[in-house]
This record gives structure tokens, sequence and C-alpha cells, in this order.
């Protein structure tokens, strides 16, 4: 079984990316597109972020043999309702979600003709809209794929080479397991990035220019994720809210003992932490999940 | 009054690019350079870090209108002893410390000849050592200068045009405002990046490789900063105990709230924050404070 003819549902900076990466990595595949805002719509045509922009989202997955839910995860229901009436039984449908767990049980109960395999590629950036997007944004990047027992090996295995194509490596997981190591990875950094930034916004002793001056102290490492889409990460925090409240709960005791070994003057603590913690970024910058060289590689100064 | 001859005291990342940045852009300055440890030293000379690098440190000040300790905050009262005997009464006497306030009074309690006028370059990497050092940290950068009432006027000004040839923009401040406005823009960013980065490594139902596999969702922005220097960063915690807690606390309340908000199943409390938040990071980028490129420019993928 191989894949001919994608669906991309939703052209903002996922879509638009997959879109840009099938045409330049895997030529013989087709693309069509259709995003709910007809503006987008308008945008991705003159990008050409898929082949064929369609006016509707049954006119986009008519043909497809995969169809690729790339909408936040709050709107992934109403993206399944759109096309559930044009699918083709047996088609695969997956998406790009953060939270697997519930979007799965989602789109199998709306989708009971499809091949529901959800998938997540770990790949991002700040921006998003359909200005956004760029082919190699999933090169190198991990992408985890979540079927449940009834996903028929070769439909696994044919939207595991699809991604394999465009630059990921792909690995296969349980779906509430998966959701537990994205909090970790991905929805507390984030939660805690918005909170700090809207803390340091908020004081009355310093001055929001202020922070904004001083921000190369650190601060601006978050905003950079305190910039991401608004409107994806309500939804990523209210669909993997059990997950997301235990790493937190996790992350809150920690900060108390430190909170305690600052007011205390136990500076054996402190270091003893902020040694440890030196090597994980070595291992990560080691497995090639992010760039060696200083602050980034930053070139602003 | 204009500095001819500047004393490096500490030769890791700061002290080392005040160096290369001396040697670069203020030519008619010399330097001299001294570090508590001689591996330092040796790699301090092959590199060329000052001028100079003496055997000790009073070698090293000896002849200086400007001493620049650059030694964690923990050390500086070491480091203004091993000075204090050779120092020629009405030198400048200044740092590189991250807290200002407890720093600036220990100084001039054990300098009593000198004169003492705290700095802070808003400026590093998340590297140490004397291989850290490039002449290029400073610019675009800011530098709080930090002094009493009884520094000359003059002297601040040496101290600010030194700064500037550095490619620094100076700023004046009182001492304690100082170490709140940094309490915010870098010192709970770092603890905030400590702790979540050791939480992570901690779980049980999450191993360690799959933190680091998929880091690439937010988590390894933060352990850049995680991976700084740990006696710079215990000693700032120590020495800035006051303001660290103040702007903990409000942190953590901010934090509670969307702990709630994320029980409670209440999007409209993440959105207004998520949304408000990105104003931030548009105003460090208009104002040059960070790389405006998505994923500060990273080329890993």
């Amino acid at each position: 079984m191989t894949i001919s003819r994608v669906a991309i549902i939703g052209l903002g900076l996922i879509g638009g990316s997959i879109g840009l990466a099938v045409r330049e990595m895997l030529p013989g595949v087709a693309t069509t597109g259709w995003d709910a805002d007809a503006a987008v719509r308008r945008r991705a045509a003159e990008r050409g972020l898929a082949g064929t922009i369609c006016e509707t989202a049954g006119d986009a997955v008519r043909e497809a043999e995969l169809v690729i839910l790339c909408v936040p995860v709050g709107a992934m229901n109403a993206a399944a309702e759109a096309i559930a009436a044009d699918l083709v039984p047996g088609t695969i449908v997956s998406d790009v979600g953060s939270s697997k767990r519930r979007v799965g049980e989602a789109l199998a109960k709306t989708l009971p003709g499809a091949v529901v395999i959800p998938a997540h590629p770990v790949a991002g950036t700040e921006n998003s809209g359909p200005d956004a997007g760029f082919p190699e944004l999933f090169r190198h990047r991990w992408c985890i794929v979540t079927p449940d027992h009834t996903a028929p090996p070769a439909a696994v295995e044919a939207l595991t080479q699809f991604w394999e194509g465009l630059g990921a490596t792909v690995e296969i997981m349980d779906p509430a397991h998966h959701d537990l190591v994205l909090a970790v990875t991905s929805h507390i950094p984030h939660l805690i990035a918005y909170t700090i930034v809207g803390t340091a916004s908020d004081l009355e002793d310093v001055t929001r220019g202020e922070v904004i001056k001083y921000s190369a102290g650190g601060f601006r490492d978050f905003t950079r994720i305190a910039a991401s889409n608004p409107t994806m990460w309500r939804d990523v925090f209210l669909s993997n809210r059990d997950a997301v409240l235990e790493v937190l709960g996790r992350f809150t005791e920690d900060l108390s003992l430190l909170q305690r070994a600052i007011r205390d003057g136990d500076g054996e603590t402190l270091f003893d932490l902020f040694e440890r913690t030196r090597a994980i970024r070595r291992s990560i910058i080691e497995e090639g999940q992010d760039d060696a060289r200083p602050d980034f590689g930053r070139t602003d100064h």
C-alpha cells in the first residue's frame, strides 16, 4: 500500500509545511488542501501549499488515500464533521495534534468508516498561519504515531513511510504514554513560559519597558514559545488535562524545594541540581535535537 | 578622566570576553588579567584574553586605573581580598555580577580606599570558562551601572565610556531596583528552567531518553539556560534572595490560577493570557533584543 494522494485539512504552519515538504521530497505524491478560512485558502494558493486548493473540505478529501487534519485539537471534531460525508470508507485519517488519546477517540467516533491513525510530528516554530510553513520543518525531527489495536498494519506502515519521506523518524507509541511524555517535553514548558511572561508584564515595580530591555538575561528565551498560537495551546491544555496536571504537580513540588533552599541559604541543594541539569543539555545536542552553537546560534548581537 | 589600563580578575566567559573586546575595539587600552586557577591562566595566555596574564592578583591590579572583578558573586569577597594589599587608593573597582546590592556593600567594606562602582553587563551564553569568551558578547547589549551616592561622577563617566567602547549601552540604576528587575528578567527564568529540567529527569513514567528525544517540542529551549555555570547561579540566588523570593511568589500565584483554569476547563482564561504574551515577544524583537528568525534561527534541522 502506497500513498499517492494526500488531503491536507488546515493550512497553517504544520499543514503548509507538509504540503511544501511533499512537493520537495515526494514528487510522486499529489496534494489537495482546504482551510475553513477563505483568506487562508487564497494565501495558500499563492504560496502553493498544496497542488490543488479546494473550495470545500469534501472536494479535498474525495480522492485522497490519506487525509491529515492539521487544525487545533479543539477544532478537530469540526474538521472531521466537514469531511465525513465525502470520505471514502477505508481512507486513512491522521492528524498532527499535540495530544493524542482524546483526539483519537473523537475521530474514531465521528468517522466510523475511516482508518483513524493519530500522529504527532514533534516540530514547530513560534509562528503560525499560511505564511509560517517551510519544507524542512520535519527534517531530523520525530513523528510519533499512535495507532490503536484496530489499525491495519499496512496502513500504519504507509503512514510511517509518508512521514519518513518528509525527513522525520517515526516512533510508534501508546496514546496515553504519548500524552504524558509530551506533557513533560512540550506542554508544561509552554505553560511555564506563558506564565512567566504574564507575571513579568503584570508587575507594578518593574515596568514592561524594563522587562523588554533586559530580556537578554534569560527571559527572552521564554518569550519565543510564549508567542505560539494561542488557540492551539488553549486546546492542548484542555484536551491533555490529566497528564498536564500530573506533571505540573511534580514541577511545583520541585520548585517549592528550591524556594525553601533559597530561603534557607542552602547552596548545596542549588548547586547539586544546577550541576545535574547540564548533562541533559549535552545529551540533547549529542542526539542532534538542538543547535550546538552558544545561544542557539543567535545573530542579533 | 580616561582609562588606559584595565585589570581583569577572573578569566571565564565574561572576563575573557572583556579582554578580547578591548583588544578589538579599544586598542589604546592595555589589559592585565589574573585568575585564581592556574590552568585557566595558561589557557587565557594561549587565547590572548588579556595583554598580560599575571601570576598574582596584585601584579594584575597594581598599575590599573580600572579593576573589573569577573568572578561568581560568592567569590567576590575573596577576589577583593586578593587585590586589597596592592590596590592603589582611588582605583575604580567594578564587577560584572548579576546581583548588585549586597555585592556593592561587600566591596566597599573590603576595599575602603577604592572607588567602588558595581556594574552588570546583561549578556552571556550558556557556556563558561576561558574558552567561552568572544569579543562581540556585549555589542547591542545593556550594561547596568549601579553607583552609590559616594561615587565621583567622573569615575562613573569613565566606566560608562569604557562599556560603551565595548559596544554596550549603559543605564544607571539604583542597586535595589536592579536586583528586582533582574530577578524578573534573568534569575527567575533561570530558576524555572533548572527546575523543569530537573523535574523531567526525575520522572518514573517517562524515561530520560524520551525527554531528550522529544525535546524539540519546547523543552530544549529551557535546557540551554539550565546548562549555565552552576557556581555562578547558586551565588546569584543566595545573594539576591529577597527579590528572587518576591518574584517567585508572584509566579507561583499566577501558575496556580492557570492550573485551576485547566482543571475547570476554563479556556477563556488560558486564551486571554496566551494572546497577551505574544505582544511582549514582538516588542523584544522590535527593540533588537532577540533574533527575529523563527526558532531563534536554529539550523539543526
